[in-house]
């Protein structure tokens, strides 16, 4: 799956840099990337109403940068959202420092947080930490590997993927790294995801291509159907390879997909398997669907449902519950042709049990990976969604005192 | 709130019995309740895609009998859900079994189980212990009180409300039970509730009036957004009490309405208070919002968060998860204009924070009965849903291995 991180797996152009500037109470809490001329980007940021201030900044700056970003600013220990004006002024100028110290515009940096909720940044540490962290800025595995660690929050382990692709006989390197989503304790969930790349792609197929890949990956995963205020994916795409450009609906193109395709799903289950106090991976099918949206809908229900994560946490083969909670998805399907295999055993047929073994069930759901297949017998489509079960450790972590 | 049950608080014309016959290991297992003429009745069924086979006979006999009901035969310990075929017939004999002892139509007949999903009833328990429960069917409190024990399962108490009020200078009695929703370790979720009165209403009327007090009661309740296969709520009048016929759109139409809301409010909350594994009510009111549907939905999504719950635990004054579950609601409004309460105590306006003692918050937010107000300050209209605090205990109850 993931080697370790040598040079060769660093896009070119892009340097890294991370700086422990005090919003946490130790650790590193600010990472810059720069890129060493302004890149093409595409984003994608959170769907909540309530969006932070670096969000509201950094779509407003790629807007007026034209897709054209020239660094990447991230702290943690403060998510900068419910800040009021304040907040919006601390991202404002946490990227106009950043554009000075690396000479660029303000519009051309992205800026993100995540932490604590509703509480005032403290620019001033995250201003004071920027000529240093430029003058470290590096293109060095372990600069990266120093910047992914300044993202985490409540990770337990650093999430990076890599891959590549030739392009005009050149070889075109992504590298790509996230901190966890499902509920930071003791603040929000954050699902931050910076992915560089040193193809040549113009902002318009670049944005094409990070829809296509997070629809089946970043999308496709949950750990407790929460939105955080802080999400943010951000793509950029240097040139510095020399490989030629790479045009929406030419063979490039899919090459390209298909390893950005790659990273996406590699850091997403990297966050579905670091959930809070998850024990398990479990890939839900929906299969034989009326439509997509209707194999989505149910797969996303079973995925979110309490009953059946608390029965995945106890290894316990409760089919029922996944059907039930099918049956609450708004989509339709005849519940006498539903069809269940829980970690390869056939459960339920034509909506009805199906005798099996329950002991040699349970142990094989005690396993780190499960797999649910749901046939629903009304149709060609599919969709297949992963989250974590939910365990005790998730609530210990979630409830206890902020303070 | 709830007195001790007399026999005055008995509607006329009403008897019931409970049994044990031998589908829980032990305990109540088979309740019944006979009117003494056939009564017009009014049901609330599951939405879910999947019905259990009780469900969908009952149904069918809400239609075939004109929803003229003489007797509601419920048991507990197994759900007789995706039991195909096996499972339509036996809830057929069942309800032909208590017509033939009561002598009516099998169509006048309700049927409901509660228990484990997937596995054959065991039908010919229930109909060998019918006779007996046929005798011992009487108009008392303590047959009322057996019969709410028998459709119990995980329940730690037996719930039950009455109420009343004058029609034409004659008492009209209303007496309801519940067992409680919010998955019902091992097995299913289910919100079984029954209201008998000795009201003259026609079915019709006595439709619309469910419907009502429902909408803001048993339908403003979540414990964990899971819904039951099995969920059957029977209101039955039979006009024994002599009081002249309810019409709508009469006063006599709003005093009966009145009483209903008050039974269905007290036992919705009962349900509440007793969810699996929890310590609290929350009672989540938004307001100020541009239609009712946004006001119910952000109600909705705020009381079905896994983090607002998992705060409410820990007696976390969190006002930042609930901000960003309004967020996430689909619903529009302005963050920059939210005010949040919990426990009484201003946390947040204009969707920023307000200062507040943590200590004497998280102080208040351990109590029994705990408040969110949010003010969206976006129009007019408001919805109040209840919920109760996820914990811990909520997971250890379902996660356990089912044998």
């Amino acid at each position: 799956m993931r080697s370790s991180l040598s040079a060769k797996l660093l896009p070119k152009g892009f340097c890294f840099a991370a700086a422990a500037c005090g919003l946490k109470k130790q650790g590193l809490d600010l990472g810059l990337i720069v890129s060493e001329i302004p890149a093409s980007a595409a984003c994608v940021f959170t769907t909540n109403r309530v969006k932070a201030a670096p969000v509201i900044i950094s779509q407003e700056n790629m807007k007026r940068s034209a897709a054209k970003i020239a660094a990447v600013i991230v702290n943690s220990g403060n998510a900068n959202c419910a800040t009021g004006d304040a907040g919006l002024a601390a991202s404002k100028q946490t990227a106009r420092a950043v554009a000075r110290a690396i000479t660029c515009r303000a519009e051309q940096i992205v800026v993100c947080s995540t932490g604590v909720i509703g509480m005032p940044l403290q620019a001033e540490r995250i201003l004071r930490a920027i000529p240093t962290l430029k003058t470290k800025c590096t293109e060095t595995p372990e600069s990266f590997q120093q910047f992914v660690r300044a993202i985490m929050t409540t990770d337990t382990r650093p999430k990076w993927a890599a891959a590549n692709c030739v392009i005009s006989g050149k070889k075109v390197q992504l590298l790509g790294c996230a901190k966890g989503a499902g509920m930071i304790h003791p603040n929000m969930a954050t699902m931050l995801s910076f992915i560089v790349t040193d193809a040549t792609v113009r902002p318009s197929a670049l944005r094409g291509a990070l829809q296509q890949a997070v629809a089946k990956t970043f999308n496709a995963i949950t750990v407790d159907g929460d939105t955080s205020t802080n999400d943010t994916l951000a793509l950029l795409a240097n040139g510095c390879s020399g490989a030629r450009e790479i045009r929406r609906d030419s063979p490039d193109y899919s090459k390209f997909l298909t390893a950005l395709e790659s990273v996406c799903h590699s850091l997403a289950l990297q966050i579905v398997a670091d959930g809070e106090g998850a024990h398990r991976i479990v890939q839900i099918e929906v299969k034989g669907a009326a439509s997509n949206e209707a194999a989505d809908a149910i797969a996303r229900t079973i995925a979110n449902s309490p009953l059946v994560k608390t029965a995945l946490a106890g290894g316990d083969p409760n089919w029922g519950r996944i059907l039930a909670a099918a049956g609450r998805a708004n989509a339709r399907f005849d519940a006498n042709r539903v069809e269940i295999h829980m970690g390869g055993i056939l459960m339920c047929r034509k909506g009805a049990a199906v005798e099996f073994n329950e002991r040699a069930a349970h142990r094989r759901l005690l396993a780190k990976h499960i797999s649910i297949v749901v046939d629903l017998h009304a149709g060609k489509s599919s969709a297949i969604v992963w989250t974590c079960d939910f365990t005790g450790d998730y609530v210990r972590i979630n409830a206890s005192y902020r303070s």
